[in-house]
């Protein structure tokens, strides 16, 4: 690592009409910025660029633009997932990539627990019935000692883990490798018990990033495995999900519900059959974003933009081999 | 107390119309079974009734046919409050009243996070918009370290402290003795200091029982005392809240937003105002009602009936004067 102390180059990329992120103030004061938002404006600047911040998750861009990257040392993501980084060039090259590791787990948790609580309580259709001025009294379900499990426990899932824990709820967790002497989860299982787990859990939450392993991982046959009377929420990215499978697993009640931020095309389309799905609680990929996530993630880059000028190991690192943060 | 475990004549109050409580074939075993729903039943049932079971926390047919209660000795209410049983014959009797303490604290304290956090994540919005096809992006607020003020530090409100106290947020109560050591909550403090603590709570939780002292508690002047940002919760008694005072501190955005799960009257009138507000959330007083619960309900009455068949003090004594059971 080459001390950049006075002339480092920051390439920002950002998604085409994005404002451009708050703080960048201070990002200034550390070196030159400059700023793409397609494979053009980043065909102009990446040329000179060591480091690079890049807050457009979905990006193609700089697959498309990487024999500019000749300078390149680091890039960190302002995202938890960097499944759109992922092309053969960067993984097998020795550009070094960051996350967002941490920033977002306690907002989604607090989603993961709210969609939990607003299945065992009904209240989607307690809303509809407001809508219809209509007073109709239901028993529900207490959450109380369900089973949670948590498919990928990093950070997120960690977090998931402890906030349904705080509320008398079981956590499992899928992973790697199973551990059981773990400080968040009554277990955590490995990969190949994940069908026989789908079997025994009343919510099953997608925490995972995507990866070749993980993409359709959630199709027709994971939910045939499900309990009828499970729920699954996915937090993580919409392509783990194959969503005409699971169209189908709630259109015959082979699961009995879902909770979904993301989705395998986003925006999700107006005519898309899920928007009318009662069973279905949707939201626009906003799970992690809490007031105040931007200068969050730019403070977050900034304090390993100074490890990096100062020649200190970065955290938050990915492992390119497994396509994310890995502890 | 006589022994009346051979002879004990036991008389079941329910609403009119209401089904037959489950489990009383149990209850047959233990005594003379006599069913009433009304004044007329009861004039019927009352007399050599030495218990009562009752079911209709809304009764009035009690108060009505008090005369014919003479071999009457312990009355037991199916409810956590028993506002409906305090008229001065029997508060001022030697009737001994016990009460459901403890059956609904576990899914009214999961009801309440869950509002909490749909408040916080802006659900109701989300499903609006799901049910337009639209796909809107926000940001909105975490949960953790916010304040949230328990009025009313009983058996459900200390229920509420610890799960909200497990996703990190800080609980308040008030109750009618301060306490500054308590296992729940951050701190207890007096009746007296309500208004202050008011001005500092994000979330208002009215857990209390109504009573002369909280009849009307929650007017005009109660929301001017709350920040405009915080989240009123009544999950008590309807008459605690008047109605009228909050829709208009809901209409002038003195407070942010309100859920309810009871009211001044209920049903709720289908023209009432409050339906159409998107900024509450109304459910028809079932924050309590888990799956089971009727069953529940009839176990604990027979579990406190066994005390008294063997001569045994009675658990969930109520305290007369105060209107509720006090620890």
């Amino acid at each position: 690592m080459t001390d950049q102390r006075t002339s480092t180059v920051i390439t920002v990329l950002t998604a085409p009409g994005e404002p451009e992120p708050p703080g960048l103030d201070a990002l200034r004061a550390r070196g030159e910025v400059r700023m793409a938002s397609d494979e053009a404006s980043l065909r102009q600047t990446l040329p000179g660029t060591h480091v690079m911040m890049v807050t457009d998750f979905r990006t193609e861009a700089l697959a498309a633009a990487w024999p500019e990257a000749r300078q390149l040392e680091w890039i960190h993501a302002t995202s938890a997932g960097v499944d759109a980084l992922m092309f053969p060039e960067l993984v097998e090259g020795p550009v070094k990539v960051t996350n967002a590791r941490g920033i977002f787990d306690r907002s989604i948790a607090e989603y993961v627990l709210g969609t939990i609580l607003m299945f065992a309580k009904d209240f989607p259709r307690s809303l509809r019935l407001q809508q219809a001025h209509q007073w109709q009294h239901r028993d529900t379900e207490r959450a109380q000692d369900k089973e949670v499990l948590v498919v990928g426990a990093g950070s997120i899932g960690r977090q998931i883990a402890r906030l349904v824990s705080g509320i008398g709820m079981i956590p499992h967790g899928i992973a790697r490798r199973a551990r059981h002497d773990d400080p968040d989860f009554v277990a955590v299982h490995a990969n190949e018990q994940l069908f026989e787990q789908l079997e025994q859990a009343d919510y099953v939450v997608i925490a995972a990033p995507l990866t070749p392993q993980t993409e359709g991982l959630f199709d027709a046959r994971a939910f045939g495995a499900m309990k009828s009377t499970a729920r699954l929420i996915n937090i993580g990215r919409g392509p783990i999900v194959r969503t005409s499978d699971l169209v189908e697993a709630l259109d015959r009640q082979v699961i009995a519900g879902a909770a979904l931020d993301v989705f395998e095309e986003e925006p999700l389309p107006a005519g898309h059959p899920l928007w009318d799905r009662e069973n279905v609680i949707m939201t626009a990929h906003m799970a992690g974003d809490f007031i105040g996530w931007k200068r969050a993630l730019t403070d977050q880059f900034l304090e390993n933009l100074d490890r990096w000028q100062n020649g200190e190991e970065l955290f938050n690192g990915v492992n390119k081999e497994l396509g994310y943060a890995a502890g």
